[in-house]
Parts: C-alpha cells; sequence; structure tokens
C-alpha cells in the first residue's frame, strides 16, 4: 500500500514526520510512504542509502499556519499538502497525512479529492481521550460551520464505522451532543436530529452533555462543527491552562520541586492517559480518498501511528462500508 | 431594598442559603433578605429572634433538580422559586436570588417577570475563571437555543452594562465566540453577528476562540444558548476530570501523600482562583426584574456574594441603563 505523508506539515516538521514515516515502515514492510516536501531537508533525516518503503516527492512550497486555507490551496500549487493530496487524486498513494494547516487540508480534501457519491458533508473528527483510558471520537469539529440533521446523521454512520473498522470499537456508542440528556431539549438541529439517529443503524444510546464526556459517556459524539470546535478549543484550552499554572505551582521553591519530583511518575501516567500522540491522526470523512489529519504538535510517535491508522482505513475498506451503509433506504426516507 | 432568596434550592440548601442571608445582611445593613421556603427548616437555622432585615415567608412546595422546568412552574404554585419570583412581581422585592433548578428559574422569570420593553430574548450569564484571576462574562449560556444576530446584539449591550455597572470593569471588552479570529470566520450566525457587534456601542475586540478564554481573551463573551452551554459544560467537565484525577494520584500511596502535603498552600491558592463562590450568582438579563442563579453547589459565602451583586445591580438601576441604551437608533438600524 502506498501513502503519501506531507514531511513540511507540523510543529516539529520535517524531523518528526520523516522519523515517523521510518517507524510505520519498519512496523509494516508492505507499506511505501512517499515523503512530499523539500527533498533537501528529507535527505538530512534519511540514511544516505535510501530504505525500501521509502520514497521522496520533492516540492517548492509550503502552506504555513496562518495562510488563508481556499487562497492557499488555489495559489501554491506546489506546496507539499497539495501535492500530497493530488497524488491520491492520481491514483498514486491510496491515502494522505498531513500534520500540516487544518482548513488547508479540509480544502484540499474538498477540492481535489472530492465528496463521495451520497456524502453531503465531509466530517472533521477530533480524537478525545477520556479518563478511562479510552478515547471518544468528535465529528465534526470543523469541517461544515452550519449542518443539518441529515448531515449530523451521516456523521455518525461514517463515525461508527471508524471506530469499530479502525479503532477496534464493538457496537461503538453513538451519542448526540446536547444540554440537557432528555430526547425533547436543545436546538431546533438537535431536536431533529434525535429521530433520524434513533432510526438509524447505529448503537444511539441518546443525548451526551459536554461534562460527561471525559468520563467516557459515549464512544461517537455527533454534532455540528461550530459546536464541535468550540468544545474542542474549550477542553484543550483548559486542561492546557490547568497543567501550565500547575507546572509552575510545583516548580516554585524548592519543597515544591522536592515535592514534584516525588509525584513526576504519577503525574507522568496520568499525562500519559490524555496522550494524543497514542492515536496518532483522525480522519476527514466522506472524502473520496481516505486524508488524515495528525495533531500540529506531533512527534515522530504521533505521525507513526496516524500512517498506521491511515493504512488500517485503506485495508478494511472503511469507505465502501460507509456507502453501502448510506445507500440503505432508510437514510433516504428520513430525509 | 429588599431582596427574595429561594431558601431551597441548590445542594447545600436550606443550611448554607440562610447562613448567606444572615453574612449578606451584616455587610450591608440596609438591606432586607426575604427568605423564601419551609418556615421551619429556615427557623432552624436562624437565631431564636429573628435579626431586624431578615423575614420569613413560608412555602410548601419545592422544585427539584429533575423537575422538568416549565411543568413545575405551572403547577407548583406554591414552590420556593416561584413565590419568590411572585414577590418581585408584586413589587415586594426589588431583586431575587435562587440556587435551585436553572430551567425552572429561567422559566419562573418568563413567566412570572416578563421580559423587559424592547428585549427579544434573556440571556443567561455564567461567570468564568480565569488564570489572571478576573473572570469573564460569558452569555448566553442557556436561555435561549436559536438566537439570531440581533439577540447576540443585545447580549453584548446587557452584558457589557452589567460587566461595567456591578463588577467595575473599566471599558469591558466584549469578544464574540468563534472557531478563529478572522472576521470572516465561523457559522451564518457568527458571520452575520459580527458586523452588528462592530457598529455597537460596546467596546469589541473582535471574534474569540474558545481556547483562549481561561488566559483572559475578552471579559464578556457573546454566544448563542446552546454553544454556551456547550462551552460551560466542556470547561467544567474538563476542570473537574483533571482534579478529581488528580486527587486520585496524589493520595496514592505514602510518599504521594507526603508531597501532596508539601504542595497543600500551593495547590489551595491555584484552586482559589478558581473559585467561584467568589463571585457568587449570575444575573438573567433582560427581565422586568433581575433574576440572580447562584451555582448550584454554593456556600454560604457564594450566596451572601450572590445577594450582594443583586444589590448593585438595582442599586445601579442596570435595567435603566439597559434600557436607555438599546432604544438607540442604531440598534434599531441595525435590526
Amino acid at each position: 500500500m502506498r501513502i503519501a505523508l506531507d514531511v513540511m506539515g507540523g510543529d516539529h516538521a520535517p524531523q518528526s514526520n520523516v522519523e515517523g514515516a521510518l517507524q510505520a515502515i519498519k512496523e509494516d514492510p508492505l507499506l511505501t510512504v512517499v515523503l512530499v516536501g523539500n527533498e533537501q531537508a528529507i535527505r538530512a533525516h534519511l540514511p544516505a542509502e535510501i530504505p525500501a518503503g521509502i520514497e521522496i516527492r520533492g516540492t517548492t512550497e509550503v502552506i504555513e499556519a496562518e495562510d488563508e486555507p481556499v487562497k492557499a490551496v488555489r495559489r501554491k500549487k506546489d506546496a507539499s499538502l497539495v501535492v500530497a493530496v493530488n497524488l491520491a487524486k492520481e491514483q498514486q498513494v491510496e491515502t494522505v497525512i498531513s500534520a500540516g494547516n487544518t482548513g488547508a487540508l479540509m480544502t484540499a480534501g474538498l477540492l481535489i479529492a472530492g465528496r463521495m457519491p451520497g456524502i453531503e458533508r465531509p466530517a472533521l473528527v477530533a480524537l478525545i481521550p477520556t479518563l478511562s483510558g479510552k478515547i471518544t471520537l468528535a465529528l465534526d469539529v470543523g469541517a461544515n460551520m452550519d449542518a443539518k440533521p441529515v448531515h449530523l446523521l451521516q456523521y455518525a454512520v461514517m463515525g461508527s464505522l471508524y471506530a469499530e473498522k479502525v479503532l477496534g470499537f464493538e457496537q461503538a456508542r453513538v451519542g448526540l451532543l446536547n444540554v440537557g440528556t432528555e430526547a425533547a431539549k436543545g436546538n431546533e438541529l438537535s431536536k431533529a436530529t434525535f429521530p433520524l439517529l434513533s432510526k438509524a443503524n447505529v448503537n444511539f444510546i441518546g443525548n451526551v452533555e459536554a461534562r460527561d464526556l471525559m468520563q467516557g459517556a459515549c464512544d461517537v459524539l455527533v454534532c455540528d462543527g461550530f459546536v464541535g470546535n468550540v468544545l474542542l478549543k474549550a477542553a484543550e484550552g483548559v486542561a492546557t491552562s490547568i497543567f501550565s499554572r500547575l507546572k509552575k505551582e510545583l516548580t516554585s521553591g524548592l519543597l515544591n520541586k522536592m515535592a514534584a519530583l516525588i509525584l513526576k511518575p504519577s503525574l507522568y501516567r496520568f499525562k500519559n492517559t490524555l496522550d494524543y500522540a497514542e492515536y496518532g491522526g483522525a480522519p476527514l470523512l466522506g472524502l473520496r480518498y481516505p486524508i488524515f489529519k495528525a495533531h500540529g504538535s506531533s512527534d515522530a510517535r504521533a505521525i507513526k501511528n496516524a500512517i498506521l491508522a491511515a493504512a488500517r482505513f485503506v485495508k478494511q475498506d472503511v469507505n465502501s462500508y460507509i456507502q453501502q451503509e448510506l445507500n440503505k433506504e432508510i437514510y433516504r426516507e428520513s430525509e
């Protein structure tokens, strides 16, 4: 299987990206990873003799984090991210991974790869770590700002299939993000979506409140992209703020530093529970070719795990399952 | 000034509520607090001779946390919460405070107190603690699920005036909750609201992302009630989860317990930064009579602070400022 990796995207690019690719081909010798980016920069992190399973596709441009997505994708034709998605379109690779500009990746996904037939809106998945050590998939977290009930229905189907086929969940529990657990709660969108999910071929467990997410209230959370994005950033903001303040308190004065030393293994174990790198990347679901977004702060292990998740997505042929399921009569009726 | 306090609402009712009232009249001897609830239960927490500044209004019913709001308010006519709001309507008190069922309080506010002329939708305020030690007001966090741009505009005016007149902010910085900071970002609602806020007579600083809130990115955050509620509960959920897990790690084994003992003052200081009780209650803005929601877990100090905030609201005549401001031509044009 051939996979394109945008080597220029992410905070630790290109080094972590190249290292992640090397780790991935070691774990799965049947993979070929096409490293897309500045050739010189890539070679600097590769052994003199390029290993089997690694190819280089040199590019001259880079989409930066602060670039305006649509403009960047249209104008920077030789950007690593754009070239990588084009490789999928030209069927030179089967899936694409980038830790770069999320907006640009979604734009390239829509404009270059295009939607699967029957999918109204692609959805960006986020993997939310919970205290149980398992993760919750949330979608959409920003691909589609003004969702309709049928979009959320499709997210539920796509999210469930991804959770089950790629991440190994059994009968993934699907929750609808809402402000209360009663069926009649919420805004117009959630009230109209609830009955659709009740009839769908997913394990729908009802409304889920944001405060119960970290306790593992559901496996797949569906919501519109605006709310999902706010949810994700609120959670990240609170967690980051608490940990940074904690670090400050733990290092203020000699006694505190000593105490912190004692607690280090415990805190480290806790931090690991909430480790994004473990799960690598999250897919943009609903496109013709699977595209994975790795976290901006991905290290080599996160990149490796993103590559392996993308490979499982392709092997399991998740897109065919999605297509098959959404072709069923029940989904057309509910529209 | 006369204030009604629902003595039966909240996790620590009636004791903390009665104690909070006693603390409040000590700090402001010009107040009279009418304690509304089960008379026997109230008297159990009062001295034999009832102090000047305390009155009792006996009631026989209680709205529970799990009661369906609209039904409860309509059927339980003698519930403490309903009677308290009726006292305001009958002009026996100038403002009402409850730590009880939020939905029921909002319903009673709408059905009994009613909206101020010109206010399309009341908004529930939440006070979000930030790392700087200041708070951010967020509104709406659940009064109105499907907001229009003009509602958010009114929230901005009401929130600014509350922040400035009651909480002492100068030129309160108003932010629009969004998924990015650029003006063109967001969903239909936020895109249509941005230009209205730019023209309004508030200190609008642009879009604000959820991840920057705890850093104090703005003083007043406006959003629709669905998103605001999700934001609040996500933040609460993450903070609660992290602290509970932290507590577990800090008490697992003798060494950890010793280390925790050393760190106690630091952690306590940190916890205090994020202390809701300091700010007491948050108002439901846009009603004819100011109604305050105190946190469900309010202790006596939180109740006292809610009473004092409500008193300031009345003294400062915030409702007149809101009325005056929203009567201006610029707001009608922008509709």
